[in-house]
């Protein structure tokens, strides 16, 4: 944040030093009253030190004067939770994906990054946040590994670390605290976390997907105060009376925000607990529709009067993170963070200011160009994998058939079936069974040196002929890879190792990457090249005509053992009913 | 504030410990949403654990059940600004003065007592306060004396000693900036005061009269983020467009919610800034009318939507104060602090609840009886005081007339008129001209043993044979007195040091006295007693048929010299507008 001398802005806001920024003839959204004013607004060394109309004394043949007249003034807006892990870009890539979209302020929860590199991907984000043109509100992940003993990951935060790293400056919140049950049931170490935060003054964010009744109450009583899972009005009425601020959802895979907010009636609920999140965005969302930018003019499409939509994405967020006397509003004193559009109903942003800087203007990026330095560490994430051999692989029986457990994908759901299924074994190795689309699944261990596979079957996915391998792999981000023919999936193991991650097709004709060379789950490159390797992909993807629509999506959820029925991480099959590791053959 | 372990809490939410308490059958408003809802509500130690209606599993022999059918439910009433000191009560008399009208948190600034007894009363009032049954959330005076150099106060706070005391986890926030000159003019030692309010991250609350344009701009926007001096809707509506937390007044001096809510359009301008504050309420008031829940009837009155007002005392100012996750609402987590009303239109309180304690029900009190202890000096505040003697009190001229310099009093205005007048002299000694209503009036060191007393001439008092005295005088309190005979001034000193403060009127016939022995200032008597006593004094005031309606209030600020244009205090005679003190007599 800011931090101005106080004897600075004073002789700004008298207009005793020059201002560096006037936004002169404009309409100024004013989301503390929600009224449209006519005011310019003078910007000095990093803050809104006037708001009206101008008397001549603040002009200056050094102040640059930007004729805004009619055009409206909006605060910057603000993402209240963000795993920017989903975008594949780096922090400085996503930044300048999301400036032309007028976001200034991000809060995130770097959980992905985290359970890969730990405190060190942590770091590396501070510091790289603390260069960026915007702001990153960075949030410490609360639960790392998702389910301790289950899994390898990169990474374990123990409540003493998280003890420890919530006391720094640096460290905005608590993030998600997902292990709902384990607050619910008062697990030792999921308070401790609880009792770290509220020690360090911090606040706690929640996530209570389906959560009601007594069980809610009781995980808002232990001291969470946000939650973004919400799916249907009643559960969002439930929480916002239960006092909880909530985040309207509207990523790329979870959209919540239309089928609530179209039955939430405005003019009998008080809408100042609303805010907005993306919990996720992929490239290709950030890229062709644009960030809040796009939720904005969703809710402006479901009637949603506007300055009450852009208090959702400004003061809102701002009041809920304690920083309503910092951000969120075109007021004196406050941070100048803002966004120029043309009208509020087509809200095309033409500048875009951040900390009193021009970053954005008719369509152009105006920000350092160096690209971010990172340490060598982050790009070599797959260091420890060794590619498995064949008979590393492989399920082996001495049996003709046996009956396998398969984890079931579904179309769009994060929830899999337990099956059995039987397939033959030849050569001592079972075999899929291709008809019926039972292909063997694995996770190879990446983090440690440990030759660590875990095996399994899974049905759904429906592909030909081919394999297909991905680093992105919740929350563990494991190497997870299955296909038609195990010598495609060796050769999609070994295309990850020599890329250190991304997501790989190989069929007999062809091999198409999308490298993710950035902690295996992240591109260092910017968002256009990011979305043309995404798109090449998904081209050979679709070529290859699977049975659901995103296979690696897919693939990244059924190594998260934290969801129901059947999982697979790098220890084996989860049964996530009765946490246990249980082997793939039944019976022989 | 509460802060009950997380463990417990979970197990109290839960239902796996006793409840203490549970409303039963009752509607709850809902502050969040604005909603009326149908919900019970449980309290087990301090905290609200659950808010629905309810199963069985919260019951228990031990739990006290109240059935509330037919009852509202409201959080409990937060004062967002007062000087206690107005209602000539203690803090603990004060508290057992508004329970009974739904208060459960109070904001104060204690200036004038810090004026007079500096860090030590101070530290009363936080020791006060700790063993309260309701929340007095205590901020420091920021402008003590108001004009150094120009008047002897019972204590300095420095720059320096405000950057310690700020610190301390008692003081809640910065008191209302009052010197705005200082402010706007970035004089050294107001900042550095605002600085160390950041450096301690304590909010800065303000005071900004007819402030506008530029000067309230910069006011702003050095990190001041509330005012209560709105007297316009035009001034409020500026306020809040600027971000300020703008705090509707309703004192017994000053009223202003009325005149503003009456003008601005709830329909069109967010409410959630809104405030409501007393500044400063007299014993009579407190007795007669109530507290914010007469505030709460006027805004009835006024047609605002009643959960819209209720917010306006509660979530909003819980909001301001970055305490609404403590306390503002009825939901699990929060402090309960809660009001049981028969309806929302009469808003007749039957029960009040604490910290999770009932404090008051169907017209009773229940809180511990003992009456505070406190140290011996609070009781001596005019030990240092020495009566004049009649040559020490007179002004004294070897002429037969002069021209003398009046106050001139205005009927409910703090500000005064530079009046001249011609005085006969007798004796050496300048008379007081009855007829024309020019009397003497005198303001008598009583904070140190330096003998000093201002002397000069008042106009618009309309006495006749008689003299007052107060020991309430802004902001340093001393000894003020006026009449017209110098032997019932005398008498009317000596009264007051005898009873070590308070406020008297003296004739020929007899003395009435209004006895503040604590600090001189207020009252170690509970409301009715001081009640008794002042109306006591006021029929006697009566009979005196003054020209104006309350003479002792008109006394009180004659003599703060911050506010134009002809002051006295114990310098002297102090002209306002130029800063300087003069001679009470132009020439002879």
């Amino acid at each position: 944040m800011v931090d101005l001398d106080t004897h600075e802005i004073i002789n700004a806001a008298s207009g005793k030093i020059k201002a560096d920024i006037i936004l002169s003839g404009g309409e100024v959204v004013n989301v503390y009253t929600r009224e449209l004013i006519k005011a310019d607004v003078v910007i000095t060394k990093g803050r809104i030190v006037h708001v009206g109309l101008l008397s001549i004394d603040f002009e200056d043949t050094e102040t640059e004067v930007i004729d805004v007249s009619g055009s409206i003034i909006c605060p910057g807006l603000i993402e209240s939770h963000i795993h920017i892990e989903s975008s594949m870009l780096t922090l400085t890539e996503f930044a300048k994906a999301v400036i032309p979209h007028g976001t200034t302020t991000v809060v995130i929860d770097p959980h992905e990054l985290v359970n890969i590199t730990g405190k060190k991907g942590l770091e590396l984000l501070i510091s790289e946040a603390s260069k960026s043109p915007i702001t990153f509100l960075i949030e410490l992940p609360s639960c790392v590994p998702s389910l301790p003993g289950f899994e390898t990951s990169g990474a374990v935060l123990s409540a003493e670390e998280i003890s420890e790293l919530i006391k720094q400056k640096e460290i905005f919140a608590l993030a998600e605290m997902m292990n709902y049950p384990g607050v619910i049931n008062g697990f030792g170490d999921v308070v401790n976390k609880i009792n770290s935060a509220k020690e360090a003054g911090k606040m706690i964010e929640g996530h209570a997907p389906l959560l009601s009744g007594k069980e809610l109450q009781t995980y808002i009583a232990a001291g969470i105060s946000s939650d973004h899972e919400a799916t249907s009005v009643d559960e969002a009425l439930e929480k916002l009376r239960l006092g909880m601020k909530l985040q309207l959802r509207e990523g790329s895979f979870a959209k919540d925000l239309q089928n609530i907010l179209s039955k939430l009636d405005l003019n009998k609920i008080d809408s100042r607990h609303l805010l907005i999140a993306s919990d996720d965005r992929n490239p290709i969302d950030l890229f062709e529709k644009g960030h809040l930018d796009y939720s904005y003019k969703k809710m402006i499409n479901l009637d949603i009067k506007p300055i009450e939509a852009l208090q959702m994405m400004t003061i809102n967020t701002a009041t809920h993170l304690g920083l309503q006397n910092q951000i969120g509003g075109i007021a004196p004193g406050k941070k100048a963070d803002i966004v120029v559009v043309n009208n509020l109903y087509d809200f095309d942003i033409s500048l875009v200011i951040s900390n009193g800087k021009i970053i954005f203007r008719n369509g152009e990026l105006i920000i350092p160009v160096e690209r971010a330095e990172y340490p060598s560490f982050i790009f070599n994430t797959l260091a420890n994998l060794e590619t498995p051999s064949f008979d590393d692989l492989v399920i082996k029986s001495d049996k003709e058939k046996v009956v396998v457990r398969v984890i079931g994908i579904q179309e769009n759901s994060l929830i899999t079936e337990k099956i059995q299924h039987t397939v033959n074994v030849k050569d001592g190795v079972l075999l899929p069974d291709i008809e019926k689309d039972i292909l063997p699944v694995f996770v190879v261990n990446r983090h440690t040196k440990e030759k660590k596979v875990g095996k399994g079957f899974v049905k759904g996915l429906g592909l030909k002929n081919s394999a297909i391998a991905s680093t992105v792999a919740h929350d563990s981000h494991q190497l997870i890879c299955t296909g038609t023919d195990y010598n495609l999936i060796l050769a999609a193991i070994k295309q990850l190792k020599e890329s250190q991650g991304g997501q790989v097709i190989v069929t007999p004709e062809k091999t198409t990457l999308l490298q993710l060379d950035f902690a295996g789950i992240m591109s260092s490159l910017p968002l256009k090249e990011v979305v043309g390797q995404f798109k090449i992909l998904t081209k050979s993807l679709d070529e290859l005509k699977p049975s659901i629509s995103e296979p690696f999506m897919a693939l990244a959820f059924i190594a998260l053992p934290v969801i129901p029925h059947l999982k697979i991480t790098d220890h084996g099959l989860i049964d996530v009913d009765n946490l246990q590791i249980i082997n793939p053959i039944i019976s022989e």
